[in-house]
């Protein structure tokens, strides 16, 4: 793509309310825009990375037997009655009227209306156990939303409830799901740990919580280098791994994934009941399974930047280079042939903007592979990672072999 | 997949404030659940055609130069302010309100978010033209809402938004977007018809309606059927097509797409300018491009079904091919034969279900290839077009070759 087309705005400043690395640098680099507290439009550049996360974690969801399908945003009170949380869920509901008067909820979470819809669709044993997602967005009516994407008050989520029969099939399905969040986060290029933790507004037996190591993290865990153990500060109170019995360090991290066994929390109180193979009624075992994408975006910025911008993980970034001209004619044509190759290029084309702001720019942007033509690169093209100041010329084909 | 495992139930009685043969269809097929008055879940199956729809409108939206990206939902109400259509939108806003009282509307549209962006991105005529689109959930505070997804409080919407210098620009792009709504209706296997409309509540200079022919559409256009020219029945009172002269018939139709002309009217509201070569200020000019995906849907089957159920056309039909299994040992190896081919097919594995039972399911789920192993049918299996009361018998090879 052009970048003299891209929709997007650097800024030298960054945002007065911005306290953290994410929250500066995205805006800063024109990623993202804020409409008000807590309520952000994804630019282009953004949403690219959105993309990649979704189809990232879309993709661990289809290989769980995950059914993807999609329910509304907009839920009548009276199912939220039959929990109880209608004005006991914290934060509260964002709430809305039609023009009969009745009201509904602006969704934080699903567990109500699947409930419903599964008690309509299950009947017997043979119809379990179940396992359906969705990737859509979420409301939250935050107090207090600074922070950038990390708190915010509209996010898209991925949600994943399973429906079971009993606690064990239960157990090897969130086992499943356990490694399946392992697996996103590894492809999303940043370092996770799971950590038991409190099941909050959406209870339930047992949770565990991801959390993704960052130097400015805002939650503290305690690890082991050793066997990998880890737990977060309030649960775990000893200096010694309980596993292996190395020393545990204390170190930053984000939370960015929260996985539930509800047991038949929700089923006992929404009656959603199956026949077991006697013929008794019996509540559904069920489990639930979030992440949220723009918090998982955010956390990615907040584990990988340095003092000049984001570096963007491969697997996640925009684009897979950046190619930056200093001579338009010759860099018209690596252009056509990078993209006669197929490899997605961000190409800096302006004319009327000096060699070191493009530089500034691209490394704020954060794209892993700069390109660089010049009246000095020859028929050759100066390549440099993200990451790394060795510069190396070398000849379009290649990069090409390279990306 | 496994039918077994596929999360759907048909019901033999349409729902009882069905209006529209495709709100029967859809939920009798289990394609869709309702949860309140206008509001629906889109369960798997439906999912897997609004999957493909999306699919075919982002392609068209690329090929057309749009750059993807996502605004919110929640839109702060001083923003509708500036436009003046806070209290005078049709439908009514859905409102809510914050913890600190501030009242957000749930967008219906995003015409006044978007110009907000793009004043404080745009500043000369070099940052022009521009187009961005987005697909995201939008809401309306319809009063009555039967017709299933024809007629909903909440829906999935592709909006392109465009912004030129002049309206030469516009009309050229005007043009673009005519073409590729075009290829997105032929691409989806409906046929559909450009008319003049009216701009209603979105306004601006003039706008184009897209209206797929179905015999129980609820509107009425007339048509030309030798040089294609269409016109709503409310603005063209004429008998004769006042383009060829050839008569003009009554055709019955469904509105499945909108495109404005918006001019200025937007920006000179919101003060959108943009400098032009002569330093001189300017409103950018804007054009809006509208299309529902759960609308399409619904469309779909309005215009593509028959007495026993769905006719989908194959290019957004939920799976490729239904494998009915009269006997499960021989059906198992054509499964895995084709999906081993990479056929995406639902596979009725069924053993308690008799086999009327699964060629009356086949016939209202509506997949286009129906694909029957038996006792019967010895190494080859019987293939039967959805569309048609032909069948044969070929081998499983042949199968892979045909699909």
């Amino acid at each position: 793509m052009l970048q003299s087309n891209l929709f997007y705005k650097t800024t030298k400043q960054p945002p007065k309310d911005a306290e953290t690395i994410s929250h500066k640098l995205l805006v800063q680099a024109g990623f993202i825009d804020q409409l008000a507290a807590g309520i952000y439009t994804l630019l282009p550049l953004a949403f690219r990375v959105y993309k990649k996360i979704e189809d990232i974690i879309r993709d661990e969801m289809n290989k769980a037997s995950g059914q993807e399908f999609s329910m509304p945003t907009l839920q009548p009170k009276k199912l939220w009655q039959e929990t109880g949380r209608w004005n006991t869920i914290d934060p509260p509901l964002f709430i809305t009227k039609d023009r009969h008067k009745k009201e509904l909820a602006l969704g934080p979470t699903h567990e109500e209306v699947i409930t419903k819809l599964v008690r309509e669709h299950v009947s017997s044993y043979k119809n379990l156990p179940l396992y359906l997602y969705q990737i859509q967005n979420k409301f939250r009516n935050e107090m207090r939303s600074t922070g950038g994407l990390l708190r915010v008050r509209e996010f898209m989520m991925k949600d994943l409830y399973s429906f079971h029969t009993d606690e064990k099939d239960l157990d090897k399905y969130y086992n499943i799901m356990l490694r399946a969040y392992q697996s996103i986060y590894k492809r999303c290029g940043v370092k996770a740990v799971n950590v038991e933790a409190s099941s909050g507004s959406i209870g339930g037996e047992e949770s565990q919580e991801f959390m993704v190591l960052a130097e400015n993290g805002e939650d503290t865990i305690k690890l082991c280098q050793k066997c990998g153990y880890a737990g977060n500060i309030e649960i775990v109170k000893v200096k010694i791994c309980p596993k292996c019995r190395a020393k545990l360090d204390k170190k930053k991290a984000i939370e960015a994934g929260h996985i539930f066994k509800l047991g038949t929390m929700y089923s006992e109180k929404m009656k959603a009941l199956y026949k077991d193979i006697n013929g008794n009624n019996k509540p559904i075992v069920m489990g639930c399974y979030g992440i949220g994408l723009g918090r998982l975006l955010a956390t990615i910025v907040e584990a990988s930047n340095d003092e000049k911008g984001i570096i963007w993980p491969k697997e996640v970034a925009p684009f897979q280079a950046h190619l930056i001209s200093l001579d338009n004619k010759k860099a018209q044509a690596v252009y056509s042939k990078l993209t006669g190759a197929g490899i997605d290029v961000l190409y800096d084309d302006r004319e009327d903007v000096s060699a070191g702001q493009k530089f500034a720019e691209a490394d704020l942007i954060g794209i892993p592979t700069r390109l660089v033509v010049s009246d000095k690169t020859g028929d050759r093209v100066e390549i440099k990672n993200r990451d790394n100041k060795k510069t190396e010329l070398i000849s379009p084909e290649e990069i090409i072999k390279k990306l």
